[in-house]
């Protein structure tokens, strides 16, 4: 694990080399050099809306205590039916880019310089997807946690996307701008409300909440999907005939949280709401059959959800040049 | 279907453009243009041998007809369980990249520019990789469709790989340069002899032909699958204590034909030996837990083989930037 972490701290540029616009052919690796990965990014359309996934990478959680309440047995076994390894999987990371009406919007903005050192690769997949940081419209959020809201504000305090507008969730700026929560909360959760303090201080009378099944930006609907955290937000995504249901972190990894909507992840503040809300949106999805896309799920994060047994199967999209 | 095809048509040089030697950061795709997907190249170890998947695009295949042995119904049941299109579906070609001890080897060439419109990106894909033709030391052909032997000699005449050697299944060089084979051979299948003259005529003399069970180059063995054709061939990849059993047209598409490995279809020349052919080798996948590859898979192309119902599941890898 280490040897491999070493690795790909050790090449962050390695995607962002990936420029769409080069016509010179690359020489090829030297024989023993630690090639690259091709660019985390990937288009594909819903309706007139040309969406972009963007990979930040990922990290590396150990499997035991990520389930609440499962069996570390039980999880291993349900790793090992899928193909996973059984004692740290890798949870990725992708936003999404809305290329609509001449107008750049991004579904969450990734970890910046503020997470593992396997993430970190949004800027460098961002910009070979032929994107600028500074032609962003707008920035929709979906939770405060550091993983979605960490790419707006570099450790130094440097915001990325100076021209873009910033769409929060009502409820969630309520819970987490709360002096009095904050000075109620248990140790664990004081770091999160001190993170949203940094990266949103600067700008907190800029900032734009948005409340329940509220059209953020054109096509794109909020949909309350609470206990992940107060306001965690999933969203409608609609042009003409055409939808996507972007679950945010509805549920973590696929593998473990949609074939098992029962299980509560560690990350889930309340577990029982955050159940319901899974539940309900993963029969939505189910029963219309709609493109869907996670946060975490495996790059390109987006597919369908498949009824099966007592729980779910996320089915991934088949990857096409065509756009 | 069209407007897709006239799309994909209209940017060949797409993927090309991914060169991974480019720092510079890309301008932004302008408001209504047709944005590029990402390159189709991916990279995995196996052991210490570094595979890149790279993908020549697809073709459009009916649905209709595809299964000689059963009812086009019955087929489109299944597409629509797998969350794709029943009239037509997308079949993608993806060959293999091998580097090892300093030498490159390539897994099958692809359509070169014989192929369907939406195919033919396999250069450009394989530039943005980082490689250059010219230095490829061989090439191993797992049987002689044109989809798998074309990217050897473009229609021009000009061979692609001028330093490679080229590495052919024995019995595949029996069958398709028996001239009595192929005076007596049905129309239909007469311009596959007449394409295999043209692409090994000019070098006839220096073709090597392997037998099975044979080293072709070092870490990868010919393992005989015939029934698709005559020689099909599949491959053991293996470094250290880490394989990769290499498919190659064993099955077609895997949503249709490793969920249903008794289905035939129509591009097998001999049905009932393909489909033993088929059944031991994913037989033997599932129970070694083996990682795959198939050439018709969804790229990239790779996963793993679950016993299921009474065929199997194919599951993709997660993607994954740590090479």
């Amino acid at each position: 694990m280490l040897t491999r972490r070493t690795v790909v701290a050790a090449v962050p540029a390695a995607a962002a080399a990936g420029s769409v616009q080069a016509q010179t052919p690359a020489a090829p690796p030297a024989a023993g050099s630690a090639a690259e990965q091709a660019p985390g990014f990937y288009r594909y359309k819903v309706g007139d809306i040309e969406v972009t996934a963007v990979n930040d990478g990922f990290f590396h959680r150990a499997v035991e205590g990520l389930v609440r309440n499962a069996e570390t047995g039980d999880v291993k076994k349900v790793l090992q039916e899928e193909f996973l390894p059984e004692t740290a999987i890798q949870v990725p990371f992708t936003t999404l880019v809305l290329r609509s009406g001449g107008r750049t919007v991004l579904v969450d903005a990734g970890n910046g310089d503020s997470g593992a050192p396997t993430s970190g690769r949004w800027m460098a997949n961002f910009r070979a997807a032929g994107f600028d940081p500074a032609q962003v419209n707008a920035v929709v959020i979906s939770h405060f946690h550091g993983d979605h809201i960490n790419g707006l504000r570099l450790k130094s305090g440097q915001a990325v996307f100076p021209n873009a507008e910033i769409h929060v969730p009502e409820p969630e700026w309520a819970y987490w701008t709360d002096q009095a929560k904050m000075a109620a909360a248990p140790d664990g959760l004081k770091p999160n409300f001190q993170n949203v303090q940094r990266v949103f201080g600067p700008v907190a009378k800029d900032v734009k909440p948005y409340g329940n099944g509220k059209e953020v930006v054109p096509g794109l609907t909020s949909v309350a999907a609470p206990g992940h955290t107060p306001g965690h937000t999933a969203y409608m995504l609609a042009s003409g005939t055409s939808k996507l249901m972007i679950m945010s972190d509805t549920a973590n990894h696929p593998a473990l949280f949609v074939r098992n909507p029962g299980w509560a992840a560690v990350f889930d503040m309340d577990a029982e709401t955050a159940r319901q809300s899974r539940i309900k949106l993963l029969d939505m999805a189910a029963s219309e059959r709609a493109q869907v896309s996670f946060y975490h799920a495996p790059f390109p994060a987006t597919g369908y959800i498949a009824k099966e047994g007592a729980g779910y199967r996320f089915v991934p999209v088949q990857w096409t040049p065509a756009v």
